[in-house]
């Protein structure tokens, strides 16, 4: 089991934290997700898995949800 | 028919819009919906109906879709 923190930016809105949510939980290994979100400004996003995820998938997940990015 | 702008508040992203758009046009009449967003501002909403829509119906909607508000 892994938990992980990233930070993301470009959230806004409640909204904003569902698609992210949604497109995380659909990654592989992938068992709980948790936003704290911090409109307008660098939200923490906490994943639960089981197994290691990479920046890259984590990004492209955050792209697909809208125009977030991964901070690094 | 009828084209009506309404000013709405709080709407910070276009998930907002979106969730806006959906339930007006969910209103009885409705044809269109097109949503100029003013993030963290006053965005204005033009709706297109079969018939004059009410500021009450329209505030129930916006409420619906999220926390937004009906600027007077």
């Amino acid at each position: 089991m892994s938990t992980q923190k990233f930070a993301v930016d470009g959230m806004t809105c409640g909204h904003c934290a569902s698609a992210v949510t949604e497109e995380l939980e659909a990654l592989d290994g992938v068992t709980a997700v948790e936003v704290a979100l911090v409109a307008g400004g660098t939200s923490t996003v906490t994943v639960d898995a089981t197994r290691e995820l990479t920046p890259a998938e984590v990004a492209v997940a955050l792209d697909e949800a809208g125009s977030y990015g991964l901070v690094p």
